[in-house]
């Protein structure tokens, strides 16, 4: 770490307090970003391979044009009328199946979930909530409880309506039909039933990214919507990290995961970094949400943002990036393998368009996780000037998610580095 | 209402659901703002007397210019390191009193606030809170029971953890010395003692805008603070609406109401409209934030949001725009007192700087408000180019608050226009 990056993590937490996270040992001042790359303030270069928020690539012209313009002609609030959001909201739903003709715009991923927890209450009358044990979908107050990283005691109580299930893992316990994470629903929808809470809603991500996006045939999620369903609860599904054509596949992880979800979450990609977060719903649900619950977001929706994600939509679909993020994600499953091949430490290779990565072991045997040597790749690859991270239930998986006009080059650079990274660190036993 | 107006609202009813407000009977649909400017889409052009978002005047050209830059440079988060932030944060904090020297960077006043009631139970270890019978301070799950207005038995049960005072009303109840105020408040902080909550925090607007901008005598929270204080709670300044130097004689509403709070809270009006909300507070609170509750906000703080937050704070100090809303609004209370020596139904005038109006009724002596009569006004003044609105808590009280280059000239134009509609408008008797 320079002098300079020591005065400048000091100067953080004088003014933004203790505990505030970074990533990597030596953390990267950057000053620069264009496409798939970041400059940091030494002039150095960086491929960035994991960040998902500027989706059609950093400082996107398409999208600073769209902000400029609409910056400079009106930016308000929905209490006026305006086409923005109107023809955003449409051309949105129009990648949805029918039922998700509607849509309530806000600036966070977090303000979404947060409305659609309670949307399932207002449609179900319960408040009970399940999500799996390995996941993330945000930060307010009860958006927060979904995460069991969270201090137990605090937090206004929210967590007494909150129940886990096992997040599913096809590497260690494989379950190709869901048989066993239905059977761990069940007993959680029977606990919440027998409790004063009821059952409202499972939550999801529908790929599963932060649990380690862990390799399940397409559909998988139809039984565990139906048993969901059958129990009178709603099926959310947070597309912030899984949707916008990330998987190659489909444009929403939903469709790959063969369901229609009664509320759909977004954020992050949505407008490449200007803050906008969205939740789209059935009318019922939303008629249930917005006669129970008075909403106004002031920002929300607003005819700046609006044009931002629109500029999303049309980069995304003008250029068919999905078509691109398919061809250069089979490409890096296939050098993915080869390094599999080559090194011990990768225990399992998997993923589906520009999200992909690799389970480090200890041992092929017993998948003991190798969870401080992927660590040490992780700085080792930023050192070389490769921008990726890890996640998973044990921290053990290499989370690769970068923009998507991420190019075959691209993974050429990564994977080159990765494999001479993986050279020189010896695998500790 | 033109055919063209009925088609997007039923769009908008079709796209976004039911019970999505708009302001007046007649809907603006507007296309174009500069300054304290709108255009609706038939080139009719007004004066918005309303607006505090675009703080600096709709589609300031500083700010643009700094969004446009920085959108075209880089955009990321708070894990990497970025001076954007801790630039801002600085400037930020410079301008309060030394205890309130660090901040978290939000996209919303919802969040903020949401992350000031989370900080209050860290710090106090309690989680019962105290706010006015007729405020607003945002829409999370948590935050929404701020507000008295919300539907009953929905919200995950947080409502139990909320208190109500009444809110200072100058005009009919007053209260100089704060005495009422501090009375109902004891009630409330004993009730909440007697429960198993505690108390943790009182959450006023320092200027209590929604409530109806009570014409209270400079440092009136000083008394409130110490009785807060005294029963191991924290103060909560949400100045949303009052901060950035609106009110002319202070920066922030808290400095005129002689206090010091635990937290601040800003939202709105800080970076013009982009998404940008803060929470300020000293460092021995955030640490107790930061040690209890992990907190990430990935929009937050990001260097496009906060270059347009710092162009906002250069505008306002660069053209002393504080100094200039302390001499608009010094001669619009003269004008609005003319028009009280003339017209009965105006019963109270009062304000302070750029937010100022009055207080309709039907009756001097009884002052009955002439609620029905202002949402007259407020329409007929609509349709003469003139936009603004009405609150507090009987809805009687014209609510003007417009953009801060708002000049004398405007003001003319705004008191001859309500002239004209109080000399056609009957009153009802």
């Amino acid at each position: 770490m320079t002098t300079d990056t020591q005065a400048m993590m000091a100067r953080r937490a004088r003014l933004m307090g203790p505990n505030v996270s970074t990533f990597y040992e030596d953390p990267v001042h950057v000053v620069k970003g264009s496409g798939v790359w970041l400059w940091d303030d030494s002039g150095k270069m960086y491929l960035d391979c994991y960040n998902n928020v500027p989706h059609v690539g950093h400082c996107n012209p398409r999208v600073t044009a769209a902000i400029t313009a609409q910056a400079g002609t009106l930016n308000t609030h929905t209490r006026y009328l305006h086409d923005g959001i109107l023809d955003y909201i449409e051309r949105l739903t129009d990648t949805m199946p029918p039922p998700l003709s509607t849509a309530i715009l806000t600036c966070t991923g977090s303000e979404a979930n947060d409305i659609a927890l309670r949307m399932a209450e207002a449609r179900s009358g319960h408040r009970g909530i399940i999500a799996t044990d390995a996941t993330y979908h945000g930060n307010t107050a009860l958006v927060s409880q979904l995460s069991r990283s969270n201090v137990p005691g605090v937090g206004f109580g929210l967590d007494q309506y909150f129940r886990f299930v096992a997040a599913p893992d096809s590497y260690r316990t494989p379950d190709p039909d869901a048989a066993h994470f239905i059977a761990d629903l069940e007993a959680k929808i029977t606990e919440l039933e027998a409790s004063p809470h009821g059952f409202a809603a499972l939550v999801v991500c529908p790929y599963f990214l932060n649990e380690g996006f862990p390799d399940l045939p397409d559909g998988w999620l139809k039984p565990v919507a139906a048993r969901v369903h059958a129990a009178g609860g709603l099926l959310i599904c947070d597309e912030v990290q899984s949707g916008f054509g990330r998987t190659g596949t489909h444009f929403w992880a939903h469709e790959k995961m063969g369901v229609t979800p009664d509320i759909v979450v977004l954020g992050k990609p949505m407008a490449n970094g200007h803050p906008v977060g969205a939740v789209v719903t059935d009318p019922g649900t939303m008629a249930a949400f917005r006669t129970q619950f008075r909403y106004f977001n002031t920002f929300g929706g607003n005819p700046v943002s609006c044009a931002a994600a629109m500029a999303v939509l049309e980069e995304l679909q003008g250029n068919d990036l999905m078509a691109h993020a398919a061809r250069v994600g089979t490409y890096a499953l296939e050098r993915m393998g080869a390094l599999q091949d080559k090194y011990e430490v990768i225990g399992d290779v998997r993923g589906s368009g520009l999200v992909f990565g690799a389970e480090m072991v200890l041992d092929r045997d017993t998948k003991a996780p190798a969870t401080a040597f992927t660590d040490h790749v992780v700085n080792a690859l930023r050192h070389r000037g490769i921008l990726l991270s890890k996640l998973g239930r044990h921290k053990n998986t290499l989370k690769i998610r970068p923009p998507m006009p991420f190019s075959i080059a691209n993974a050429d650079q990564l994977f080159d580095a990765l494999d001479a990274v993986l050279a020189e660190t010896p695998v500790p036993t």
